[in-house]
């Protein structure tokens, strides 16, 4: 297959086949199998953004090998939901790699450009919300999108909130996490004009049911808001991403 | 027991039984029963408070029964939860009393003396939660509270709350009524002082599940506030009341 | 404040204030009040986009006043929510205006201006999806999105969304309505390279639990789509036209 | 902003500015900032009470954070759900404070007055829920309310609740916990006429389901009691403390 | 088969087969096969009770069908679940027969001999449960047993409760009815020290989910009682003569 | 298409295509656009059975246009959860079909071929359960299986089962309809040797929770049976021919 | 109080107080405070049957305190659900104790006397149920009824409980606890004649919820059998021995 | 038992009885008793297929016992769910066995011989669906089915199934797991013609509540699957296997 990508390219630099052309041909073109995983490198080309590895539930040498593979195509490579062990031994293997602790995140970037339009702000509603927001935070500046953060902003405070109306209405796309009761996205959708995203999170106890209350508390929200999975700090911003290109 | 009765008022009358003995005693003696149902007469005494009959699931018949007995001993009296026919009738019946629609209550009042010591307010976050803050209204007033509305301030434009923080202000206890994702109650309670009670209602779709929702967004305030069941507008004007006249 | 607007707009044409200054100030101006609603004239302009009324809940007689005091100012309305018996009596209040059954939508629309960038397009699993969708349809065209539909590509028979590859890949944001397992939304985001929003919707029966199933597999889509609430087709239709609007 | 806060305190003790005018100026003040938390001094002005830290989810060295802060000012300050191991590292760092295993609750406490009007009353169905009758024990002594204990007394041997009317009967607000089934607190509201707060604690196994099920009984009780959520004994304390200071 | 039966019974008659070989034979005999329906007549000599026919669902045909078939054998005959529509027409076609509208149960009772060994008691915990508790009066009465009622004494006003402890103790078997919060069955078994049937009924709004609520309290229940589905007041009753047989 | 279709054929017929080259091309032709909905008269060959029509949610006009655009081609058709008033009308416009009121089906079959190789049965709980059943014996028949049916031996009397063993033996693949506690599949599957499919149906009250406690039951089974949704008994006797004609 | 109780028995011994009365009189006696706990040594006479612990949650000085207190009124005693590092450590500070660790219960029993009139059974469905009906076997020969053994009969291969109908038949009462499917008692309770309890157990795993499955099977049972909580073998023994008493 | 076993086959061997006679007679035998566990040798014939020990929640010793007895009567043994160190203890007592680590699948397997009559495919989304995939397969194996396996196929890039066509259309069964939306079973049963079992993961996170969303979507499929409880990887093949046979 390599060899078909190969005369491909050489058609492209060539001229007999224009980019147009070739670029529709790669989407057509198979995925890279591992045996334990097919890596969809034409994912790059079909949805214009590199490969992310969920990390929950592989081994370290699942893992190894799908970094590897990615680095010898010389792609930029984001490995999510990996506790401190995992971060650190990928450290060792990938010394060019950056472990973020707090959103349990190992990435390899060398592509530096600014890829999105405008500002991507993610607003978290308390301090144990931090991690799903980091998340978010570390998947949005690997996509190339300028990011801020605004934390501890929820609404049994509200006035914090609006001290800082002047970033909320910078941002092209702005991500919400919250947990407990939810409650943070559906006011800031009310202030601003921009897609609102929301994230809820697993952070409550008893009646808060592992996040579900903040999910359906979003998903019933009078402001008009989108919303992802529990904790699905990743999801947000790949899909921020997608907005932020248009 | 009507003849017990009237002895003890006799000697309350006549000053050999102090009114806390004869309060005491009164604790102790036994409901009215009309066979299918034992009016508790005395737990306006025990709790200060008049009967109120919860008209849901009870005949046309088993209402007039109870509104008559009580009327005999020149009780006020608050039917709950009947539609418009059943109101109507039960005004033929008894026209010194008033039928309220959207609250679906029928009552009785001829004690119009004031015995809170504040103001109840209630604020409801949409059109649709109304029915429920009405109920809530009605049954503050029937207990001799002052009480106040504030309608449509849901957090879609929450903007329009803070245009009423005067009356906010004014308030000694606040019932907070809202459906969907139930977010008004913690913002209310962000603001204020005093004690805030929420009514989640049935009002939304799909992923509110009949109040559902809003009910569990309640319980899982990062303010704090306390909750009743779905719907149960009575319920939260009735423990305004305890408060207000503490 | 009608007055105030006036002055505004005057200084606006005589140049005195600047079109953003005047934009700034109506966002803090505050809302119109019926009585039983407190309309949000601002909104078009904190957001952008004209007042909706949710028709579900409300009496004919509210729904009147309001679409009433908003022709007064000359906006565009649109009403969601409302059956064919209420629909066909604003038309005789309204003929000016547009009742769409499928949608259960009345509108009234005289700006015909493209507002948005590219093409909404509104993708249906099933024939029983359709009013969803619909609901989406008129939303999308409503806000001023060119916008396109593609019905009954379901899952089961795969193919028949692959020969449709033409028109997925036109779109600027999708919307995919599903019933049932609720899998086709994943699909789509599994081809194209833009925002994917998924509706689930009630068609279904047994373990569908009223749409609940396919909800919580949208959620869970392996893919990166963002999620509405149960038949919420008016709510994915206003958060493509933000989208589409960027 | 310290420096403003200083000028304010000097007018107010020059008599240049009144209590209330300077008491509705701090209202409007904004919070500190210590990155990873925004500490909101001015609620105990807003609300009339100090800040209380939620310990569940923040390390060590945050909480050390804001106890500090909060001591610069000379505040009292409540840290709730830590673990014994994080107590005893606290009780080092601050050797003036009080750490209570039962109630997972670590403060320090100097202003000794007492603020509220009666006393509150903690009831406890069972020997294992005093846990969370212990955080709401010492939550209401934290906030300066005069408060007792009444432990054990639940519905399989309703007598030994009888055997304490006295004690019921003297409490201004009374706080029941109650797992399983959840059925004391209603039995306590059907007697006493004093607002009676339920707690659902986590108590129970097989379809208990972590305390839903109590959570449940105490909504649907046919007495009138406010719920909190499962095991928030510090919720119910703190909104005793705002009734028992009306 | 009928030619088999009628051997049987002429040897026991003759005295050749022992009254309890017969019994051991018939348990084994087949069902009679109404084609819709097999009728289980010996489940009577298996079980020690007639057939009872659960309407709900059932056809008028059918279930004139099996009443007829029973009758033929001079069986006595019970129908629960039926609205008064079907027993009014049952009692045209079976004017022998009773229909009893607040049980929704129609029967044929020619055995009137008493065959429990005591007193089955049905409590009911407010006017709404009556339903679900006459359905087990008239079961049990049908079954043969001494039966008494008392109705009205829900945990509001417990001291209700306590003015019947005569009857309570009376009682070999109690069944108690309950919706909303389900307490009362757990009150009553931490009094008496006979076994204690629990009831759950849909009586109720919002959180009780159609008497979900009830049903796990009761399964909950610090005292110990056993639990039958919600509203099923026949299975109570049923269990309650299987007990009072023994 | 037609046109290509007729060649197609007419190359079979000439013998310039084989019939399994011509069944390849087929697999990949696309559906029949009827603008509301795309019929896949390709899934008869792709999956070997005809289209068939799920009634529910569809407008009698659109039922029509789909059974019209069917008969054309001269193929089978199959409509089912259509009530008795469309199948009547459904009746007089297709005077060849045939509606059968209890499994709510319609349809229109002249191929009679035997097309499995062995018998399907079909086994039910209750009288209640038999509309379920009667829907899989329909749509058994229609596909061209020698059908038969068991009715009426749940598990409360299971010697009525047992009495039917034979008939259980001679069956190559076994449907059980249950509703309820579901067990009665779990009971078959643990007698004989070939695939048991359990359909959950909606039959019962309060904790049955309209079949879900059945279909949980069903897959929680100890013996090893396969699960269809709740009251889908058409699913089940389309898998049971699948398997029949393996 | 225990000299009241010393006077009382005194004048029981001298017959000047009638055993009857003394009874009477024992039961409106207070409980003994071991301040954590409130021991209710006349739940024995009350309902008969001494304390029993529920270890779960308590503390081992706790248990301890309880244990010694009961054995100094010589009182016969019970605890469940503990582990066998507390039982170990039991066993010590009690040797005429004994540990079961299948049922994880500790008991010091002297009173040997057989005290119901029957025999009651316990039947498990399968291996790993065993533990719950281990609970049901300790704590029904520790109430003195004779107790007997039936395990691994279980729907999957239901010929093993139909060789065992012989003891089936001999019991006065059935416990029958089973997980997954919880079909069991169903069966059970089709077969005899005499009360069947059933006890879902937590043993099942995916969509078998920790036992909610079984649970909500038992509750629907088409037989008629009564229900207690999941894993509660202590609750199902403790109410077996009730029934066999009468 | 044994000895008539040896009887009866001796007179197969000789003649006297014929296979069938002798395979009906066995069917009626009973069990092995082993005290804790009643093994079913019989089940071999009555289903056509070993027994099977599940390995969850029994005792080393207890699966050893069964294992030993197994293989006295020289009897093909396949334990699952067990993890490493059990399975390693197995291998060390039964070296002739084989442990499968990531199928947590212990086997003795002589009987080498190929039963079903096509080949049985396992195909799996994602790489962590691979365990349950691999119990599937491993099971599939020991039953003697010709098995093959397709990983690594999930709906986010659909290309990928489609690529494997070929394999698809070759099996005459195929298992599909799937975690998350659990999507992929309905794509494959729209492709293909052969039954298709569906088996949720619990592969997941938030909103897949441990594989409940991907069961559920499973039974609203649209095309047409049988489903199994989640991670049951076992029983589906066992279910494949009995269909493969036919």
């Amino acid at each position: 297959m390599d060899e078909k990508l190969k005369d491909l390219l050489r058609c492209v630099k060539e001229g007999t086949t224009s980019v147009e052309e070739a670029c529709e041909y790669l989407k057509d073109m198979p995925f890279q199998d591992l045996k334990h995983t097919k890596i969809d490198h034409h994912r790059a080309v079909r949805k214009g953004m590199g490969e992310v590895v969920f990390g929950e539930g592989k081994t370290f040498k699942q893992i190894v090998d799908i970094v590897k593979a990615m680095r010898e195509k010389r792609l930029d490579v984001l490995v999510t939901r990996i506790d401190k062990e995992v971060g650190t031994k990928l450290l060792k293997k990938f010394p060019e790699g950056i472990y973020n602790e707090d959103a349990r995140c190992f990435y390899i970037k060398e592509d530096m450009a600014v890829k999105g339009k405008g500002m991507i702000l993610i607003v978290s509603a308390g301090t144990s919300d931090n991690k799903v927001a980091e998340e978010a935070y570390v998947t949005s500046m690997f996509f190339g999108n300028k990011t801020e953060k605004l934390h501890d902003v929820g609404v049994a405070g509200i006035h914090r909130l609006f001290q800082n109306l002047d970033i909320l209405k910078k941002a092209r796309v702005i991500i919400v996490t919250a947990g407990m009761e939810g409650a943070l996205p559906s006011i800031v959708a009310g202030i601003v004009g921009v897609p609102v995203i929301g994230v809820p999170t697993s952070v409550g106890y008893g009646a808060s049911f592992g996040g579900l209350t903040a999910l359906l508390a979003m998903l019933n929200s009078c402001s008009t808001i989108s919303v992802f999975n529990i904790d699905n700090g990743f999801g947000a911003a790949y899909y921020a991403t997608l907005i932020n290109r248009l």
